[in-house]
């Protein structure tokens, strides 16, 4: 990734004659699965979505942002609307049948989190879960550059009308980013040859030796 | 970072013998700058601390997790308390000196934004700014993963002591999170074997084609 950073970039036009191949999604898609969280709780699911008809109404949600139907590939990371006994139960469930031994060891540390996470706000534990998926969400971009995979993240959209079309708060989640996916039309990308402009380094990093 | 995401892990132990050279420490930190953020705004500052008396103070406020002491930085992330007018100009400034012609789009964008970010309560500017600095975070593990160095990130700690050891507060910034960068030391980590686990792709990722 370290390569491409500069590569990369949010990329404002799309072409549709060149879809993402699986095999460069399935790259993607083990980035985001294997992006370390806290506690190891993975508090989030990715919708990964190419019907015309669901992306469509997306768009609609999303200021008719282009990407999302010109690109191959529409990513919808949506983060737990809390933390529940029966999602954390999940996790400790996995870890002791895949680490044979460690059962004790995973009860008492996942007893002591529950005291901290079950009586807490659920708006406390979403933005928990939504800083997690953002983390999966940087993998997802680093992966992506790694790959040569266009990407254009959005947080500009309606996170209720998403919620609605993808049927979310059924199922315990809330709309956090989508990430269209696709290539670069270069021809007619406004941002493509402009300078990348990040802050310098001392306003960004504190240096305490 | 592909090739590299099972070799990293939250290591348990480092070895303070290998402390990480200035080169890679360059390269993680180039991959943090290089993070996009929502609208460039980049809402975080990064505190690279090697000094031992200001570790021995975090780790004291971080349940004495021995990799901040035994690895050779500790990284704290600390996202901006709220958005202001000043913060979001300076973008703006920085963006129009470097690409020249731009400052009437500029102003156009970034005037929509401050409409509303601003009058925005502080909690909300600061969720969204934590949000960002966690895709930094997911691009330092990454970057790490590639070059080898490792890592232990960490919100076991306590933000308010944390916060008043590095002088948060006076400089509008709330610790997130901390990253112990430094060798793992594979003799005396429990986790260092242990299968990596992670959720199914049906648990996690759900297509809509």
């Amino acid at each position: 990734m370290l390569d491409n950073l500069d590569w990369r970039y949010a990329v404002k036009k799309m072409d549709p004659t060149k879809p993402v191949s699986d095999e460069k999604i399935a790259g993607l898609l083990k980035a985001i699965r294997f992006a370390p969280t806290s506690s190891g709780l993975q508090p989030f699911k990715v919708f990964v979505i190419t019907n015309t008809e669901t992306r469509e109404k997306i768009a609609a949600a999303a200021m008719n942002q282009a990407q999302i139907l010109e690109g191959s590939h529409v990513l919808v990371f949506a983060g737990f609307d809390n933390y529940t006994e029966e999602r954390i139960e999940e996790v400790v469930a996995q870890h002791a049948e895949e680490r044979p031994g460690t059962r004790e060891a995973l009860d008492a540390y996942y007893d002591m989190l529950k005291s901290i996470y079950l009586p807490r706000d659920a708006h406390v534990n979403a933005e928990h879960a939504a800083r997690q998926a953002y983390i999966a969400l940087g993998f997802a971009l680093a992966a992506a550059a790694e790959l040569e995979i266009d990407t254009t993240p959005m947080e500009g959209f309606d996170p209720a009308a998403v919620d609605a079309i993808l049927g979310l708060p059924e199922q315990g989640l809330k709309s956090l980013s989508i990430l269209a996916v696709g290539t670069r039309a270069e021809e007619g990308d406004w941002l493509v040859n402009m300078k990348k402009v990040r802050k310098p380094d001392e306003a960004l990093f504190v240096r305490i030796d």
